[in-house]
């Protein structure tokens, strides 16, 4: 239903161009000087794989060298978090952990060495973070940060491998993704905050955490699509659904959609379960030989094969985004790659988070980018195991928390 | 011992910039007009799989609407050549055939409509030829024409889906690669013949059907190489050699040649039986975590997979030039692609062969690019059985064929 509104938008253009994302955001910032104390605040606790989250209170220490500390105001959830939440990758496990990783706030206080954020900035907080000083950070090649870049395995601070969370009872709790954001407050390195506009939504701005930020840039930064062409997307979550926002922003002529749920309609729709042939020969035939982009938003190797068959031979790029647990190899003979058919993957979207998040903001609230339709449900942040449920049961595209 | 005189030439730099590749060839032309009619010639006919090939006369018949006949003079051979006579493809068998795609010659005749080629002209034939007028060739993103690209499944001309050869006793002798140069005439499309200037090395030109282009253009135009950067090749054939000479051309800082054969030295060379650990680890720690490009010439996946991991993440490609007979799927995990590696096939390194390569004739006349080394031995063309066993020995780089 949702992404039938989407449709409508991508549809008829008819949306306002005025300041969509400019809200004023609520202040719920108290007065008190908190900083270099120990603030005892609500958490959402994972205590195992696939408990039903705890919110309790726990302490958040202060930011260290070169960390700042963050109020949360609110925070949605992706399905990153639900797969370490499940603990499907066993080496990923690390509990007690506070998951989450989509959000937007404002800084609380600042660690030692930061210079480029104060208190009451407001941020968005990155998981692929962009310490600025390595050889990655100083290439125009790669957004993947030496120390600060996307990293699962990770559930400590880099400053001194401990947790700035701790239950009441003074045992840590692991951190996640650089980021989580299922807490009142968090501690994050400077490196993974992007300031952005305060008179930006900051309910809106909390999408560009992740999903916004990966589709759009998968559209704009790797694939570079270009006006006039033609575009398939596998997979119509709100990853898919921002790579259609991105495609569309910049004027492609034809956008397919692909997904098992036929709830998931977007104007030119395909549903594998209702074609007798394979999807590439369905969309070979739509497009006069294949689509110039497609988009594998699933994270299912199968749909990934159908993907890059979907695309032109000579020049199709498919662009990898969705997360592969599964340890199948790529299904793809070496040969094809003659076919004049590329492969790539990304994270972020290619953007560098930091220093680029700030400009893709800027866009969001002139309207170029429209995000109104990608929030279907927004709960107290107290709710978080119903939203969830939300997710897991495909109900909703975003369900943002308010803190 | 050939390919450390081109490490000496890449060493040293002191190769004449004059025109190497300038000579006056010899006209072995007949006076003779032939034009219109059936040629009886020699060539060099694969009867069998694996079977030594038969020099013997055949008819050549002049060629139809579009098509050319060209009167070869030089003509080496490639490993491409060598699978093919072998039959290890069954599916690719077609005897008997006249193979051959590496040569160089001038044009005897042309067919009705052939506008842009005359009697006389110095020509490379290609085998990824150039119709000039399809979706393919229009486009700036591909050089995958839609009729005359490279397919060694096509055995006959397109025109009527005939052969222009055949035995004395009149049956016919299969085409191969849109070339078949083992031959005194051959006919070809149009499209897959390139005109070059007529004071160039007909002999050092012929290089330029394959091995060069292939090289060089997988260097130049797929990945792009820039002064100081990183650059590993594995396999040093000819082909090898030819990235490396592309790569030394652009200002590559370092140029590691990986081969089990130590006797094909280059500068930095590594011989993955002298390691204990794997070569990827070795190369990323000679370049500081890898280089910025890596290119496979040796067909084999495992290689490939060492290729893959042997760039610097973030930024590093690796680029895809042997044929992969084998029908392994490629070793990589789609998550390794989210490490910011990449992965490009590419067929005749980039280059619309037809409109292209005058230009890149004209950089080894100027000697921009350097030839010299690359031919190890030259023989008569009836000497093509010897031919064959030097390069299935490994002892030579390219051993041309004079007619």
């Amino acid at each position: 239903m949702f992404a039938s509104q989407l449709t409508r938008k991508i549809r008829t253009f008819t949306r306002s161009l005025t300041s969509t994302c400019r809200h004023s955001n609520i202040r719920r910032f108290s007065t008190m000087e908190t900083s270099g104390e120990v603030i005892t605040c609500k958490a959402a606790v994972a205590r195992g794989p696939g408990e039903p989250l705890v919110v309790e209170e726990i302490k958040v220490d202060p930011p260290k060298k070169m960390e700042v500390r963050m109020k949360v105001l609110y925070s949605s959830i992706c399905h990153t978090d639900i797969d370490i939440w499940k603990g499907t990758n066993e080496a990923q496990r690390a509990f007690p952990r506070i998951l989450g990783h989509e959000a937007a706030g404002i800084i609380e206080s600042v660690g030692e060495g930061v210079t480029d954020l104060k208190k009451g900035d407001h941020v968005i907080p990155i998981f692929n973070g962009e310490c600025g000083n390595c050889v990655y950070c100083k290439s125009e090649k790669t957004n993947l940060c030496e120390t600060l870049r996307v990293n699962p395995m990770k559930s400590v601070m880099v400053n001194d491998g401990k947790c700035r969370f701790s239950t009441m009872d003074g045992k840590p709790i692991y951190h996640f993704l650089n980021t989580s954001t299922f807490t009142e407050y968090t501690v994050i390195d400077a490196g993974c905050a992007a300031k952005i506009d305060p008179d930006a939504s900051l309910k809106k701005m909390s999408l560009l955490s992740c999903c916004i930020s990966t589709g759009v840039g998968a559209a704009w930064n790797c694939a570079n699509v270009q006006a006039g062409s033609t575009v398939a997307i596998f997979g119509l979550g709100a990853l898919g659904l921002a790579v259609a926002e991105g495609s569309r922003v910049r004027g492609a002529s034809t956008i397919i959609g692909v997904d098992i749920n036929s709830e998931k309609f977007i104007k030119d729709f395909i549903n594998p379960k209702d074609l007798g042939t394979p999807v590439h020969e369905k969309i070979r035939e739509m497009t006069g030989g294949g689509v110039d982009y497609s988009f594998e938003c699933a994270g299912n190797v199968d749909v990934l094969r159908e993907s890059f068959l979907s695309t032109h031979d000579g020049w199709g790029s498919t662009v990898l985004l969705g997360i592969h647990p599964n340890p199948r190899m790529l299904p793809l003979h070496p040969m094809e790659l003659f076919d004049g058919r590329k492969i790539i993957g990304t994270v972020f979207g290619d953007f560098k988070g930091k220093s680029q998040l700030p400009h893709l903001a800027q866009q969001c609230i002139n309207g170029v980018l429209n995000l109104d339709e990608f929030i279907t449900h927004e709960l107290p942040f107290e709710k978080i195991n119903e939203a969830f449920q939300l997710l897991l049961d495909g109900k909703s595209l975003r369900c943002v928390l308010k803190f």
